[in-house]
């Protein structure tokens, strides 16, 4: 039986500054020798969005979310102060003053550091996402996969 | 001792989609034989009111309280997207084009498959709310119970 | 090896009421023997700042975080019906007419049972929160030292 240690993160919120939160404990866990998972469901969806537009077959209700939810981390939104999206603007000068790292290229550091990106199959089909639209190299699962790495699992978070 | 893995979780939430998530993990912990318990504080014990009014003596401020809560699982507004009450329209009108399983129902799963689900006592008290508003078939308990089953836990969420 | 349990909340949220849920869990976690610790990042950091307006040299973007976000916990909104500040208002009434405890003493009830209390100092830097503006008494640390404390944890929670 493997000695590392497990984290393991659902990723539920659409918000840029949760998603912030998510990926910098993944990626410290990641640089601690955790295995590490973060399962993406209902709108934390959105952070694995490619930029562009993906020309994909939808139905009309499929389109609408398409649109009205953010192509990918760096369109995403505040969980405070957003104020009608000055509030992400400002965090991301501050970040860019304070040389830390912005959400895009987080999620870029967790694939280098094989984090598990892990797309939930079963919230896709209710949003209409399909796999062309979400970035290269991810996973996808449902909530059992999800179980089998948290039961097993040191640190566990719903975020 | 038993071998039997634990789930705990905590519906902090009153929003549709996050209560959702909830259930769907503690539904299919159960399904692989966790010991599931959710338990429910503010504003998530809503999903455990019952929808009929229930005439019960309260203040001033516990009538205000409950007129502006919602009535049990099925008038949940969503933590996004929200749109005045739109939102939650949508997205059950996608569950059914899906046949994925409301609210409601995944409570009443929940339920039959020995999900134990808590009310907590204090913010019941809070909130204004009586047992008598609450679902028929849970329990009760305070936070000292929730540490019981969540410190022997295999996965514990706050959601 | 210590037998002792361990009980790790990393609390993101700004708002009272989740504050307050953390802080309820905390204490009571603290009352059963467990090592507690509460984890301030991001817009919970503003729980453990001083209700007095402290003199720090600022940046104009920082000078623009500080004034918005609520100073101490007394001033924090609430999650759901906050109604421009009433809600608070309202629940800070029912808490009082309950003899429940409000935040800032959950907070003092915290300290005094050893609850350690850590700001994040990465999220500090972001939004330009200097060690002085922050209650005494409390600790700071990153990333690392979160994993330190939960990955041996028995409950783990993200508020």
């Amino acid at each position: 039986m493997s000695e590392r240690k497990k984290t393991t993160i659902i990723l539920f919120s659409g918000d840029y500054d949760k998603a912030m939160a998510a990926y910098i404990i993944a990626n410290g866990a990641a640089a601690y020798d955790h295995d590490v998972t973060i399962f993406h469901t209902f709108w934390g969806l959105n952070a694995l969005r490619k930029e562009e537009k993906v020309p994909v077959k939808k139905s009309f209700m499929e389109k609408m979310f398409g649109k009205m939810m953010p192509r990918g981390a760096d369109r995403m939104g505040l969980s405070k102060m957003n104020f009608a999206g000055v509030g992400p603007k400002m965090i991301k000068d501050i970040i860019k003053k304070h040389n830390a790292v912005p959400l895009p290229q987080l999620i870029e550091m967790a694939k280098e550091q094989d984090v598990k990106l892990v797309a939930c199959t079963m919230t896709m089909d209710l949003l209409g996402l399909q796999e062309k639209e979400l970035l290269d190299g991810i996973e996808y699962a449902g909530v059992a996969a999800y179980l089998a790495d948290a039961e097993n699992g040191n640190v566990n978070l719903f975020i």
